[in-house]
């Protein structure tokens, strides 16, 4: 009987050396729940899981990394929808956990805050809000998405309208590069035009570019007074007029503006039966506006809004509308358009597509894709919901009923992903508006994107991570 | 006696062939202008002015560069201030001007400009006025400045305090690189996570990395009321202290907040002998702040902005104030502020600094750069003035009196401005808040920047124009 001689792994040894044994788990157990996406679509395998406490910890591992040719894959949340922070199945690579650098300091003065990567936008919030500030970046996985994980991939949400993406509230960072060496863009210049802006590299590169260890974001007044309305209206052409008679009436005001379709809102009414229908009549479109206000601008927003409705009533641009009439309702309003992605996924196996394109073309696309689908796919249904402000729609394709859902997914599914991308492609738009391209749309983003485009992201890959160990099989490879 | 035979030069007639007669420039009488930047401080040499029309065309011409090892300059109004446009004295370079690429689209229903990289500025402003709407960027060249240089150079101006630079207006651009191949990012999407935002390379790379061609920017509202006042304060401290009261109050509305000292108003009053002291006494520093409010908000602004100065007066932050009375006035306020520059130079000569610092250090720095130059270098004066409320001064520092200029500028002028970057770096600041490297602080750049972010600068150069024949000796070369 042979016996298996375990030899120690030195860049294990080496990491432990750098890291201590808090700061470096090799246990199984303990690393498995984090090898696997949390829609658990990925499945990966790493050689140990690290959880550096500061960059400089950070820095050394990074060199050893690089010593010893050994992958690293960053993960904050793991609350992506993409697999961007899930290892291949090699075992080659370490996972590196950001959580534990979560420092986080507020400056009320300068309305900034100052956090680690590992910091919880929840978290974030709170603290912001303690200083009657607010971080205006909100998204469903808030409770446990991270401020690095946020910046690396660009993280939109609900508010976007009005306030940006991550990359609009990043004021500056700091970032461990491949070689290990630190880069300290942390401080927050209005101007500086010492060359192009560095940090940019950073965001929404998913960790493939560097490693954001801390950043210093934007915070603004907290908000004093919201009014949320609710209309109803026959057309997603009506929902884009609406919009924009919203956007110039009340530009400061206006924070989310999102559509749901009428069988889609069916939908969510069955799947949470308590639920009430904030209009009396089905509509073709059901549209949930948010309005805002901070201190200075509160005593006014209530009437503002109420003109704003009935204007847009009296023209003929809604069939209904209601204005919630305190917090309880305001909050109904939004739990339903928070329900409608886990309404939509009890029905059946679906396709999901987080697509944008420019806001006054989504109209059109969204006509089409609701004719051509079920044209070519007979019995799968088109249901596009979501950010028609930012031109942003989650377009779920669900299977026809009884079909095998494995066959399904990698023929006639497959076969819808590149028609809407094609769709999309056509319309100027892109395949991922706001979840990124981690390993979940490599294929298509190689499929879809202008071949220059492509070569420049490569380019500024090979550049900063000549040999490829930076969360490697996610968004780009080396050029070389 | 023997003759030169003068071979046709195969880079210009292949160039010819490409751009035309009208397209290609040789003839140096008309070539000349265009060689030395418009302060007059570099001159430099070109063996053609190239001028395409088309992104075609340029394309066509970059790869003919390519292939032969040739140098293009890329030219905008030729108005910058680091000698960025200027070619070298080897007469190698073509230099490239893009004021033939000046088509301009205005599209209200999205508020959005379509800018050839050569539409100047002002006929921007014009353009988008006659629309009811406005470009918010605005600078001292605006009759001259294009689209493409400002894009470029990621310019700045008087409203970046609630605009933001030329970066927070490009919704998207098309760039040729330096293989010849043209990048259409114009697609102007709210949301786009296919990887890190590729054009903001080209933002305030000084045509280092690729030509802008073309540009799509954000247009706002017009203005429709503002008001501009002038406030006497006692110190720096006491300005940057009006600054948060006025962003706390009125944070939508303030768009300018200008400080200049007192012996620097005294300096432009001397210049400008018509012009009237808005305030009958003179003051420390002087702050010339602008309110703006769109039709919406028009009618509150005038009583808000009084309520604004009268509280600061009353808490003693301000000593005297006045809101101009009418247009004239508020235009008189301005020009003021405009001609520091000009008044300054004409004291004379004098090195001049475009420093930023995080705003709550500015009055920190200035202090110090007040009381050490002068001590180090007696008989110099310092006068620090501009942009505030970004963060953003001007730091003029004013050779003695009788001193022999070329030696001086060589000897203790040159040894200010290390002092003076110094300073700026032990704050955390930048050696060019606005006006960019170029070739006049290419020396200082290297000096100062942290190495670790140089590297990346140099990597990512390497990356898109591994020969430096895109712009060279400007900002930054290839690693190799």
């Amino acid at each position: 009987m042979s016996e298996t001689i375990t030899r120690p792994d030195p860049v294990v040894s080496g990491a432990q050396d750098i890291l201590g044994t808090r700061g470096l788990l090799v246990d199984p157990e303990m690393i498995e729940p984090w090898l696997t996406d949390w829609r658990g679509r990925y499945h990966g395998k790493a050689r140990a899981l690290a959880q550096p406490e500061t960059a400089a910890e950070l820095s050394a591992l990074v060199r050893l990394c690089a010593r010893m040719n050994v992958p690293l894959v960053p993960q904050g949340g793991n609350s992506g929808m993409v697999g961007g922070a899930t290892p291949d199945e090699s075992g080659q690579a370490i996972l590196l956990s950001l959580r534990r650098m979560n420092a986080l300091r507020i400056d009320a003065a300068t309305s900034t805050a100052d956090c680690g990567a590992g910091v919880i936008l929840q978290t974030l919030h709170e603290a912001a809000a303690a200083q009657d500030l607010r971080f205006p970046l909100s998204l469903g996985g808030k409770g446990s998405a991270t401020v690095g994980g946020l910046i690396s991939t660009n993280a939109g949400g609900t508010q976007v309208l009005r306030h940006g993406t991550m990359r609009a509230l990043v004021e500056g960072l700091e970032v461990v590069l491949a070689d290990g060496s630190i880069l300290d863009l942390t401080s927050a210049l209005k101007k500086d035009n010492r060359g192009f802006d560095l940090k940019q590299l950073w965001i929404g590169s998913e960790g493939t570019l560097g490693i954001v260890t801390r950043a210093v974001v934007r915070l603004i007044p907290a908000i004093a007074e919201r009014r949320v309305a609710w209309a109803g209206v026959d057309t997603i052409h009506d929902a884009r007029r609406l919009l924009l008679h919203c956007q110039q009436a009340l530009p400061q005001a206006l924070e989310g503006f999102e559509v749901i379709p009428r069988d889609c809102l069916d939908h969510v009414l069955v799947y949470m039966p308590d639920a009430q229908p904030p209009l009396a009549q089905r509509h073709g479109w059901n549209v949930l506006m948010e309005f805002d206000a901070d201190r200075d601008a509160a005593a006014s927003l209530g009437e503002a809004v109420e003109n704003v409705l009935a204007n847009a009533f009296e023209s003929g641009l809604i069939d209904d509308a209601v204005i919630a009439a305190n917090e309880t309702q305001a909050e109904a309003f939004w739990e339903l358009r928070e329900n409608v992605a886990s309404a939509e996924r009890q029905r059946g196996p679906a396709r999901q597509h987080d697509i944008s394109v420019p806001v006054e073309l989504m109209p059109d696309l969204l006509d089409r894709a609701e004719r051509e689908i079920p044209e070519q796919f007979p019995g799968v249904e088109v249901v596009g919901f979501g950010h028609l402000g930012d031109g942003n729609i989650h377009l779920h394709t669900i299977a026809p009923q009884g079909v095998d859902v494995d066959e399904w997914e990698r023929g006639d599914g497959a076969r819808i992903s590149e028609l809407v991308y094609r769709m999309v492609t056509d319309h100027g738009g892109s395949i991922s508006a706001e979840h990124g391209i981690g390993q979940d749309k490599l294929k298509a983003l190689q499929e879809t994107r202008d071949p220059v485009a492509m070569d420049v992201m490569r380019a500024v890959k090979q550049a900063l991570d000549p040999h490829g160990l930076l969360n490697p099989g996610k968004l780009v490879a080396p050029k070389g």
